[in-house]
């Protein structure tokens, strides 16, 4: 704003929530509106819940996740297969796993993806413990569930050459149509690739 | 997300994001990934600044504007002309105005418009406080800056005979072309109306 109209803390207020991804300076003011208009139902259960978050939430040292343990409850759910590590860039993406609940496995987060353009080398990721773990007795398969992105591919080709030497299978997540999907919107490389990697019906 | 995964604390700070205007249960995932990796920046800041609104922020008894001092900056300010008083549905709509700078007057915030479909009567908004500010010594000019949709102007016709009694005049904001706006994309209503209330060049 040109000037304060509203005193320097909802100034603030707004400055910060315009740093959340998916708000500008427009929403941020709406946010901050919506905030004060709701304040017992939402300002206040919201400002407290940061709070707890900030205090307590911590990243698995096994895994790389973020939890308030650790290790974090993934990590110590007894009810997983602990011979599958599933190695995703980022948290979200293990979110996005565990919202299919397709696999109870155990994760291993890198943290980014290996990007000459953006400078990501491989010692920015948190690849060491992904080996370490990858040699333990026990695991039997790591599957890539890496974005299919040159940089994705990239790192799991990178990745699939370091535990080469190790008794474990290397896996990918199919490429193929997307439940849903209509064939005629779909690029030239997925419809290729569901070609070749057609299943008996 | 189907299953926690996360703990409740990280669930609980994504539901009350996904509350906020603007953010869904995707973009709340992102938004709360994002206050965590940005611990120090963002989360612990934005945490910060919210229970200081939620502490701080009083709604004024003269204007009805949002500040953290009653009366608000704004009613407090000597530099403003006290004989205007303009007239906004929302908090939001006194920002804009403030934004554009065009006018340093009083301002009056009525909480929302009249609507049949909603139920919004006047009892429901700022309007007794509003004729008793009009009736003071020395308020010579009303300025109704509502929306210009139904209910905003049923809303203006509203005001403009509960104060017709007193001796202040009355007015609205002008309809016309949006300053950048392209003839072409304009409808009807507001083509009618800039060429009504055209001005001399």
């Amino acid at each position: 704003m040109a000037q304060a109209v509203a005193g320097p803390e909802i100034e603030r207020l707004i400055q910060l929530l315009a740093r959340l991804p998916g708000l500008g300076p427009r929403s941020a003011r709406r946010a901050a509106l919506h905030l004060i208009a709701k304040r017992e139902q939402l300002l206040g259960p919201l400002s407290e819940a940061m709070r707890v978050a900030n205090e307590r939430i911590v990243v698995c040292e096994t895994c790389g996740n973020v939890d308030t343990s650790d290790p974090c409850t993934i990590c110590r759910d007894p009810g997983r297969d602990s011979s599958i590590i599933v190695v995703v860039e980022g948290v979200s993406d293990l979110w996005a796993l565990e919202r299919a609940g397709a696999l109870r496995a155990r994760y291993h987060v890198l943290g980014g993806v290996l990007s000459a353009l953006d400078g990501v080398r491989p010692e920015h990721l948190n690849v060491d413990a992904l080996v370490k773990r990858a040699a333990e007795p026990g695991v039997r398969e790591i599957i890539l569930a890496l974005n299919a992105t040159v940089d994705g591919q990239t790192t799991a080709h990178y990745l699939t050459d370091l535990v080469s030497h190790l008794p474990v299978r290397v896996t990918r997540l199919a490429h193929g149509v997307p439940v849903g999907g209509e064939l005629d919107y779909l690029d030239e490389g997925t419809l290729s690739a569901a070609l070749r990697q057609r299943t008996a019906f």
